[in-house]
């Protein structure tokens, strides 16, 4: 039998945070971890989400044998929807994270069933050549496992996300006994997660929080509106928890939260003790001090409940005196600014806010610079490749590595597309794929197109100029006088005057541009052509020096045929 | 005489960070203090810098009597090229605030001279029936100071920006003994820094930068290449000694470090030894372990030096092995982003990169928590208004104050527009000034229209599409197929289908809207109408079904004249 190499190739989550997705080949089988989605960046106007591109898979179909989910976090299960038509293998999941893969599969219309089976910690599962086994790991979500990945060429040890919390809210600690047993076998390759490999120390237990949260109930004089990520169930658990110490009942005003309550209530992974949740009409006639109000809205997401309560929008919930909001998470980058809006209109409502900036009320689920140590000290790998993180995340911790006297030459950091594939004893990127960036429309998936990307760029800085000029048959008379429409470029009231003399600056041009004798189809068009070019550029400096902007300026020439019957379009480039 | 109250006119800095600006009035006197400029909001595409609207002090301009600059940050500065026109009025500031507004003045195109004034700590100035004592601050810019305020109706105290340093890089710390003095005479009111209210504790002495910037430059292998914000001369001042304690020479790239330097050194703020700065050509010759290059691009803005730099593109320097990064300074919010991928590109070329997350390299100008109590317990104000902050920060400082045991009703949170009017024993906002977005647009100012700004919004989202119809002068008769014209809708290569699609659809709209018999303008111009609306409903249900989009879709018809001669364009709500 040929000795195979192992081939690692990561299509999302190693350069770029926000999906995650990675392949695993030996010889003729594929193993797939994770398969999320990621929010478009904010230079991406009119995209919706987007999935990685598994081209490389799809021409290698034959060999994908199975799909292993670490956790149920939308970075990593958000993609399903839209790869399972591809690749409709086995999906291996804990029992909650298969019971938000069901949702997210109802929710992306997956109608045909997909092939979705339960593992537990401690379960071995074999795909092809590959044998894995699963070990509890904490991180901000129930349930969630990493990977002990047995392979012809030595073992491979996948973290998922973590952190290492001795004493968690729900569940058991990062199961570390697993691990330490493995640094004696010897262990290939780690792939560790680098989220917050910039930040120094060790990531505080979810116990924190519960003093915090004790503390702000203990003082508030009225209601309590919270706020947490709807997946973070041990967060709400800890709400519930203290509501009940201080006699107040919970009213849940968000879908999200209430669905994954549901999950979570079906798996075991929530226990809400009788009579602590109230409904809308128990709600109305509670006395403030009894109150404790679960709401959706961490980001600032504009039609979230806490955004449409700080907006005076909310058809159940105003703001009154003496109302506490608490925050309980931090902004992801990027929502900065939509999340302290809400804290301002809030506090302008005449609400005491209390965010992480001010208290303890959130700790993140991702380990620490120590964390991320211990775990490369305790399984001893011989090659480590940092994944999940933006490019200086891998490199921290690949320098976090190095600081614990791994070899330069034994860490890897690369980034999605690149194709490492590993021998016992060495390791090399020998490939790079050209990595699509694909996005969801609808329901469907599409390339994004950058030049239409920068088309929307150039309309949103200073809009659009239309011209639209009749000429006749000859091509030299102009039978209308000029069209001029524009779109985002100066207000109405200023717009008549301004048209005005793009009329006689359009008109100028036609007049001053050469007149043609011939009348064939072809020296027509390359007059029209050039008129085209000569109005954009007159109309461009005009309104450079008038209105200090530039906006897409578009020409369309109408030559009307003697005989009034169809013509064909000018706008080639763009139109019919 | 009568007794008059004294107004307080927020008209920036107030509720928004970045545009500060205030007016006192008394009887016939108004002073402004400070007079800034703000970038723009990431959703206000295609707008240049904002400044405050003055149009409330325009209406009294003859009552305007004097500019009091407490520092020279561009927020504070920026908006005085703008402003001078209308107000002509001596301006008074600090020597080397004067050297920037000087430079300032001269990039905004001020032609006639500015009647600046110089004033020193420790200075008086009378303008109108206001003296006016300046005191020392510290802050992250030379030369900065409070106002003492002697009003008719009593002692107005006014922070500046501020930060209690004991033991600053440059200049001496801030002058607490003036403002100790007061506390015994009786301060009407308080202005007070609420910039950093949310952060507990006391912000760190410069001097810890010193000591992170030695352990830096004594472990690093190679060159050390520095940016930091240009106005901040102490910081500019550390990197010279740090680099003469360690035999290393600096060279700058970048314009507006230099033309801070040279402002610097002219009003005595910076102490260069003799032979420390370098030359490109001496630059080029030294070892790695003798270079300091200081650069700009803290905010990782696509022209800077260092964005230059990440992306290989900088003709001088380009990074090779052991370099080490220094961001010494931390992301205004809203450009995390930029700076994150100008980090990660200079970690992917094999730079070791060292920011704020990760050493103490930076500390910043506004005092935290303790900081502003101390300045509320020296000052021992009757009446408090908390500036420059968002309506968090000034709540979050109003807070502290009623800490401090002040009564509630003696705190005002007010924001840009309230007009405060303030007696010796209470204070009441009687009105609320309307304002208007103003933004600089190349050098004239302009009101912002938010119909544009959502014009241009739409655009970007989903693009625009343009169909024009010529028709018959009795306007029941197509003269020409449809041309349909798309930007930033959909690529070209499904362009040519989709188009002909709409143009069909476009097509079977005109053929199924009755005819018209009378051939009166107003009739047919009816038709038209009412055919736009068709057309707009008919390929908005297509798009939306086909490309999950919503363009913008303007129909433009061009009704014929059987004479041929003028029409009137249709498009009245736009064009002409």
């Amino acid at each position: 039998m040929p000795i195979h190499k192992l081939r690692i190739i990561p299509l999302g989550g190693l350069g770029e945070v926000g999906m995650n997705m990675m392949a695993l080949e030996y010889a003729d089988d594929i193993i797939i971890i994770d398969a999320g989605f990621m929010f478009p960046r904010e230079d991406m106007p009119g995209i919706g989400m987007l999935i990685p591109d598994v081209e490389y898979l799809r021409q290698k179909r034959a060999n994908v044998k199975g799909i292993v989910i670490t956790h149920g976090h939308l970075d990593h299960i958000g993609a399903l929807p839209y790869i399972l038509p591809d690749f409709n293998v086995p999906i291996y999941a804990t029992k909650f994270t298969k019971e938000l893969i069901t949702n997210e599969l109802k929710r992306g219309g997956v109608k045909n069933k997909a092939n979705l089976r339960r593992v537990n910690p401690g379960s071995r599962i074999k795909i092809g050549k590959f044998n894995i086994d699963f070990f509890r790991v904490c991180h901000s979500i129930p349930d969630a496992m990493g990977l002990i990945i047995h392979t012809p060429i030595g073992i491979v040890v996948h973290s998922g996300d973590f952190k290492i919390d001795q004493n968690p809210i729900l569940g058991k600690p990062t199961d570390l006994s697993s691990l330490a047993k493995l640094g004696t076998k010897g262990t290939l390759l780690l792939f560790s997660d680098s989220t917050y490999a910039e930040l120094p120390g060790h990531t505080p237990s979810e116990q924190v929080v519960s003093v915090t949260l004790e503390h702000i109930i203990a003082e508030a004089p009225g209601r309590i509106i919270i706020t947490t990520f709807s997946s973070l169930v041990s967060r709400v658990q800890q709400v519930i928890n203290v509501a009940a110490n201080h006699n107040r009942r919970v009213f849940i005003t968000s879908r999200s939260i209430e669905s994954t309550i549901k999950a979570a209530l079906k798996t075991g992974y929530l226990n809400i003790p009788d009579g602590i949740l109230c409904h809308l009409d128990e709600f109305k006639k509670l006395p403030n001090k009894q109150i404790v109000v679960l709401t959706s809205g961490t980001q600032g997401e504009p039609t979230s409940a806490l955004v449409r309560i700080a907006n005076r929008e909310h058809k159940q919930i105003k703001i009154i005196p003496d109302d506490t909001v608490v925050i309980s998470a931090t902004p992801i980058p990027g929502n900065e600014r939509l999340v302290s809006k809400t804290i301002d209109r809030l506090f302008r409502q005449g609400a005491n806010v209390i965010y992480s900036k001010l208290a303890q009320v959130h700790v993140h689920g991702h380990g620490g610079q120590e964390e991320l140590k211990l775990l490369l000290n305790l399984v001893q790998p011989k090659f480590f490749v940092p994944v999940h993180g933006e490019y200086r995340h891998l490199s921290l911790h690949a320098k976090l590595a190095r600081s614990l006297n791994m070899p330069k030459s034994n860490i890897f950091v690369i980034e999605d597309g690149d194709i490492l594939e590993l021998g016992p004893e060495e390791g090399k990127v020998i490939d790079k794929i050209h990595m699509a960036e694909i996005c969801i429309n609808g329901s469907k998936t599409e390339k994004i197109d950058n030049s239409i990307l920068r088309e929307r760029k150039s309309l949103s800085k200073d809009g659009i100029v239309m011209v639209t000029l009749v000429v006749d048959a000859t091509g030299n008379r102009l039978l209308e006088k000029p069209i001029i429409i524009n779109r985002g470029l100066i207000s109405s009231e200023e717009n008549r005057s301004l048209m005005e003399e793009i009329q006689k600056i359009v008109v100028a041009v036609f007049n001053s541009s050469e007149n043609i004798s011939s009348g064939d189809k072809r020296t027509i068009q390359l007059r029209h052509r050039n008129l085209e070019g000569k109005v954009k550029d007159s109309l461009a400096r005009f309104l450079y020096k008038n209105t200090h902007r530039r906006p897409v300026i578009v020409p369309v020439i109408i030559g009307m045929k003697k005989s009034r019957s169809h013509i064909s379009p000018l706008d080639k480039s763009k139109g019919v």
